[in-house]
């Protein structure tokens, strides 16, 4: 990786997606020493529900500068991002380009917290759970009840991920909740989908991402600190949460940890920070056990003992997390992997945690269709 | 390649996205001697706006038996099935997997016309050409008009190309129009967005088609009769026509065939066989010349000589081609690879061309997203 640029997460009402995606690409393009990317990999989830935009590798390849390369839009709901980043990790080490740009674009807030709500559900069962009038906060509620229920996990102890994230994007620029929460406010915070509260929950934003990936050769002369893409996993899971195995195993995470890790060469315990996806406190309940950094039921036990701050092994979201951060959902996976990329390389604009071994993992749906990304410096 | 497998083109009322997408991958399974894909690529355009599902990935992963492996979708609007394909031999080439499933699937048929007219013109540009009320056809009816003014073409010599798609598809048994037609017939036909005629047009359909992509060596041991993907290339174009430099030069195909033409080290005159994009008759003639088999402006008289039918070299859309063997618009370039691939086989059961060298050529928008995939037995 040579190159990263990120626009702040925000309502950008007067930013098409056009001008969002290219704000970030070029920022990319002005972090490295003169790269020609020759292919561009969108991750985006709902532009065709919510702009009836399809053909939006070329809408994003023009608007960049780089009409006639090859391009192309990868979905994964949520997890579109993270998977871009496969793709386009993918297209280069398969030897079909040299460079190529990959471009995570979401805007969410031109339209009523209602309609999104409705392309967010996208994410879930249309045949199977949507149609019974099912949210997509309302199936990870059930996810979150379940979890508390099995393992006495308590509402207040679960109250801690969402204060860490908000402490820790007070420092980020281009985070999109820039303020301090306290358990207390979480706990009395409007109930979304019982247990879930509006402060376990990611917020609506708009924001782009952008990296360019070359191959070894080609970073080494556009870049003095590339970053190497160590491992890259992807898993999946049931569609719809009714036929999985068990609600509290998310599979696809597993599964996509077990091979980057394996590609990599590494075990969790040497992963120095990571950003992991938190679109609920729930997802990062699961996604820290998924990822092996906790024992299945045990992740509240560690966030009453104060792990995963800034400093401790691994540091988690140190941007503050989609919960704080924000979360464009197509972009949120390519946001963090640019974050962890700057985290390696030292010049990270918020919480610096440094370190050897950066991952960055991203889901769609309820942990349907997920990509874990590891990052060497 | 190891495996093809497909549905016939039709109106599948009776079959959902899973059902159909199954009935295609388990073909190409069994095409197979025990092929166990460690991954599924999904090319698809319009479920986000027929059938407001995302996560197509996990959706057909789980419904073909491959619940937990990685999985994502592609989309390049009417491109996005040939875009999968390029995705999938990515991942095989970069190393990730030894073995890609990639699941064309798209249904059309059980909305209204109109309804499937405005999901089509996602692949146009929203903001600057649909707002204004231009339909797929409309778009495609200026380049149209502008070829016959420029090249002084025909309209009774352009309209040999339905002819001798619909006489291909006679033969096959997965098209979805299985009748000839006539000259007379086609300039009878009823006028969709002048001068482009009813019968100039690719039908609405269902339809899914499946492969399985191995790398080289797990490929000998999962087929005797392996084809190789010699050549990759993509290529786009400004996503609306009026920041075009010129509508008759189709960049995004000059392009992607430049690539994969240096890829496979061969030329036009090389290809045997080829299947290319043809949803009007207008796009048959610019993907032929953008191919480089016949001179820009000289295609239509190329039909009038007779060329491009089974036998010629190059045969063009033996299949019936998206005129007449059907066109669900993300399952298309999956439907192309497998026909090249079997014609190269042999067992391709319609007319059979044969050769050394295949060609599949599939474009979203209109040339605005292409690929080009270069088979070789």
């Amino acid at each position: 990786m040579v190159g990263v640029g990120m626009t702040k997460i925000d309502r950008h009402y007067d930013k098409d997606m056009r001008s969002l995606a290219a704000e970030a690409a070029l920022k990319a393009l002005d972090d490295t020493k003169g790269a020609d990317p020759k292919a561009v990999v969108v991750g985006n989830m709902m532009s065709s529900s919510l702009y009836q935009q399809d053909s939006l590798g070329a809408l994003v390849a023009d608007a960049i500068g780089l009409r006639g390369r090859g391009a192309l839009k990868v979905e994964a709901s949520c997890g579109s991002g993270g998977h871009a980043v496969a793709v386009g990790y993918s297209l280069v080490a398969s030897g079909l380009y040299d460079q190529v740009m990959v471009v995570g674009i979401e805007k969410m807030c031109d339209y009523p917290t209602s309609v999104v709500t409705a392309g967010l559900a996208q994410a879930a069962d249309a045949e199977y759970e949507v149609v019974y009038g099912a949210s997509f906060a309302a199936l990870n509620a059930l996810v979150m009840r379940l979890y508390m229920s099995r393992y006495g996990a308590k509402r207040e102890s679960i109250a801690l991920w969402p204060v860490m994230m908000h402490e820790n994007a007070v420092h980020n620029p281009y985070a999109q909740l820039r303020f301090r929460v306290t358990v207390e406010a979480v706990l009395r915070s409007p109930v979304i989908a019982d247990p879930i509260r509006l402060l376990d929950a990611a917020p609506i934003g708009d924001g782009a991402a952008a990296l360019i990936l070359a191959s070894e050769e080609v970073a080494r002369k556009l870049s003095d600190a590339p970053v190497l893409i160590a491992g890259v996993g992807m898993g999946s899971d049931a569609l719809d949460l009714a036929s999985r195995q068990d609600l509290l195993d998310p599979i696809s995470i597993r599964y996509a940890a077990k091979q980057a890790y394996a590609m990599a060469g590494i075990e969790p315990r040497n992963v120095d920070v990571a950003e992991i996806h938190d679109a609920f406190s729930i997802t990062a309940l699961l996604s820290i056990e998924g990822l092996g950094f906790a024992e299945p039921g045990k992740s509240w036990k560690e966030l009453e003992e104060g792990r995963y701050r800034p400093g401790d092994k691994p540091s988690l979201n140190p941007s503050g997390g989609l919960k704080a951060r924000g979360h464009p959902v197509g972009a949120t996976g390519v946001y963090q992997v640019a974050e962890i990329a700057m985290q390696l390389r030292g010049d990270f604009p918020g919480i610096k945690c440094g370190g050897e071994i950066g991952l960055a993992m991203n889901t769609g749906g309820v942990a349907t269709l997920t990509t874990v990304i590891v990052l060497r410096r």
